[in-house]
């Protein structure tokens, strides 16, 4: 086949970036259906009349955002389920299935271990809907009225004592913007601080879902790899004005702390470097050892540090409010990032339906979701605590991690069991749903060079007895003659 | 002064695209602060051994986007007041004072003819009330639960019906992306279709808010003229693969509605040229002559057209819901864009709350939504009358436009009137806000010759009486002798 564009060589984009655009947006608008081989760099490079180098190096960035895969001496094809870049599905040894396309023989799953889960029956309805009518019986109860476009002035005063207590952040409420969720505030980051070339700095393995919108806006995405204290902060490139994406208090999906060693150094290279910290606290508010420790934001003395959180998980994705903390000097920058990406046309209000807002914020300040977090951690970590009794029962003691936090951990699989590739196959034979780390939210799994060795367990919305009888279960199918 | 960037001779992104990363970095994140004077193009092109061409290229793509202004004989600066770019202030004739910055000496604004308001007094605070209160009685309430990521099954029925009989389109439910507003669907479309040098059509003058999306993915911005049949279909350029925005039912802010002949003419355009027409409808409901024409998705043969409206206007700010109808092709990559912007990590949800898609959905249904929209649309229309009505008794007859539909008219002053900067300090001195062509949210007012002779004049919120009171005083204020 021959692609149907051509490049402009007097525009003032670079032919990589023109070849990379034109393939994207023939992708994403559906003229390049998944599975389309596309021609070979040689043809193509003589096609448009560009260097083959020109043509590797766009092939490589749309590999790298998932949007085509090369298989092996058979070419390279748009991906077969992008958005849902499977990196490993190909290359990698004794391939498993994707855990979200169950092969179909397999029996009904009755124990699904899923990470970011949320248990509805521990939702507090009674509360959170007397809160509701309360607002409601108000005379002022009318959706016509508009909001302080920084989110409610009564809430982000609650927010900011929550961080204070939970997080040691010392913070006024006018440097809290309200959002919708950590996505985005992720986008709001995004607009302020990257432009093509801009350089911005992720964990690997990490969340599948920010590099794709930086690398979008045309940052030059640099992965650093994490370990068991969290990111390798000695790899840092020394690159000046770079943006940073951290999850300190709980490394996504690998559970680790980040050390206050390497805070201190994070925040030394940042101050260095001129670097710009993005802090995102996917779920610090479950802690089962020790304490959380201060946010990183609190540490910041020159105002490079942005804080986000969200409640969609302690108190449920039906809420849809997350918020940023910003250096003052950031705020109205911030404010017109997240104008251009959902303000409610044409009135000047944007962020959280103001009802969800003023609700949550009598949530907070009435004492309830404190109470309510207690309730989720306690909860959750005898769940916890039932797994890792449960995995020690029958497979000896495990090698885990992140248990000392959040509502999933890691388990680095022993020896004497097949990899995570095929373990997951098996429990899945048994109706048990285990993931590897070749989940969709997770980009970057070679960076550990056992990640064939990985299970990831989410334990929050599975009771006890259901964990023990499913590990049980497990056992029988990875355990040969143990049944 | 020195900026402190290098540009990267050997990187992909092109030295031009580099300079203007750099610079809206710099600007957005505070280290070049407004009213900076930046070096001059000659003394930055030697600093940064580029061609001085590269250099006033990037310079006029940053003032275009307003993050710089470029001032007669005194060089240029970090805009004042971005994000609020003011294009007109330095070098339009007899500079009127931006709206939202009033003079401190002003009187106290009596009434404001704000465009995009909404009127709190007409909001069914009953009807709500109760629908929510039923939803929230039910067992099912629990923000704990997740929704399907497309928004409600229920609610995508019920707009898929309430569209068929409004804007005739005969569309399927999943065809229906649940977003929190246009501008969000805005950024969704940016993302599918957007990529650097990607040609993009915008109406001029019109909104401010939808080119900057495109501009900062880096699209290529072809603005074209308006006149009183909407946009002049026949200045679109011979491009392919071109994305087109455009208000059809009713240009913002001129109020035309496109006519039949350029609707056919925008239709052949697409299919001749590739292109893709995202059809942005502000405000149809409000019609008072005439019936609204149908969707121009109605008339899509090939795919080629995407459609958004939200419920900002007619029910309020306070519900954070809009749609998307889409080309089934494209509904999967729209989901992904979605999921990008906005998603609620780590559940798989994303989209407006689902308590307000349910309540809404109920709203629709129950027929209330059909009768709420006819009280507003009475109510508007008698608003709009004695707008109208007191114009012409104080000023004669009146050149009006866009006063067949919507919530403002465009009113091109008489001769005898001074300009439009200053009649508006005029009525500013006697208590009334009215606006000019260079309020915020309106790009582009130049392609009218005669921009400073308009005066948009909203009415939504403002009751009759108060409407012919403030007439019956700008006119004092407007004609000499007259008090």
């Amino acid at each position: 086949m021959q692609l149907s564009f051509e490049l402009d060589t007097s525009a003032k984009a670079s032919l990589q970036t023109q070849l990379v655009g034109e393939i994207t947006t023939s992708i994403t608008s559906g003229r390049l259906t998944p599975g389309t081989r596309l021609p070979g760099t040689r043809s193509l490079s003589q096609q448009l009349g560009v260097s083959r180098n020109t043509v590797l190096l766009a092939f490589s960035a749309l590999e790298a955002e998932g949007f085509i895969e090369s298989r092996e001496g058979a070419g390279t094809f748009v991906s077969a389920y992008w958005p849902e870049p499977a990196p490993f599905q190909e290359t990698g040894p004794a391939t498993p299935p994707v855990p979200s396309r169950p092969a179909t023989a397999e029996p009904e799953v009755t124990c699904d271990f899923q990470l970011e889960a949320v248990d509805p029956d521990l939702f507090p309805t009674a509360t959170w809907r007397r809160l509701m009518m309360r607002r409601m019986q108000s005379p002022d109860f009318n959706l016509s009225r508009t909001g302080d476009p920084r989110g409610a002035p009564d809430l982000r005063k609650a927010i900011c004592r929550f961080l204070g207590a939970s997080r040691s952040m010392k913070i006024d409420p006018e440097q809290v913007l309200i959002v919708s969720s950590i996505q985005q505030a992720t986008n709001v980051v995004g607009q302020m601080f990257v432009s093509p070339g801009s350089p911005v700095v992720v964990e690997r393995p990490g969340c599948s879902l920010i590099a794709p919108i930086y690398a979008r806006a045309g940052a030059e995405i640099l992965p650093v790899p994490t370990d068991h204290d969290g990111l390798r902060v000695d790899l840092l490139p020394q690159r000046r004005n770079a943006l940073v994406a951290v999850t300190p208090e709980r490394q996504f999906p690998m559970g680790a702390s980040l050390s206050t060693t390497r805070r201190k150094a994070l925040l030394d290279w940042a101050e260095h470097t001129d670097a710009h910290v993005f802090e995102v606290d996917f779920d610090s508010e479950f802690r089962y050892e020790g304490s959380p420790k201060p946010a990183l934001q609190s540490l910041d003395r020159h105002g490079r540090f942005i804080y986000s959180a969200a409640f969609a998980l302690t108190i449920g994705p039906g809420l849809r409010i997350g918020f940023l903390v910003l250096p003052p000097r950031l705020v109205a920058p911030a404010m017109h990032a997240l104008r251009l990406l959902d303000h409610a046309y044409p009135c000047q209000t944007q962020g959280a339906p103001w009802l969800d807002q003023a609700v949550l914020c009598d949530f907070l300040e009435s004492g309830g979701y404190e109470k309510h977090l207690r309730r989720l951690r306690k909860t959750y970590m005898a769940r916890r605590n039932a797994l890792m009794d449960a995995l020690t029962r029958w497979f000896g003691p495990c090698d885990l991690g992140g248990t000392a936090s959040g509502t999933h951990l890691v388990w680095r699989l022993p020896a004497h069991l097949p990899d995570a590739g095929t373990c997951q196959a098996l429990a899945g034979s048994v109706g048990i749903r285990v993931n590897t780390m070749m989940l969709e939210t997770v980009t970057g799994p070679e960076y550990l060079p056992d990640w064939n060795r990985y299970l990831l367990l989410g334990y929050a919305d599975l009771p006890e007895d259901k964990i023990t009888a499913a590990v049980a279960r497990l056992a029988g199918a990875l355990l040969p003659g143990r049944d």
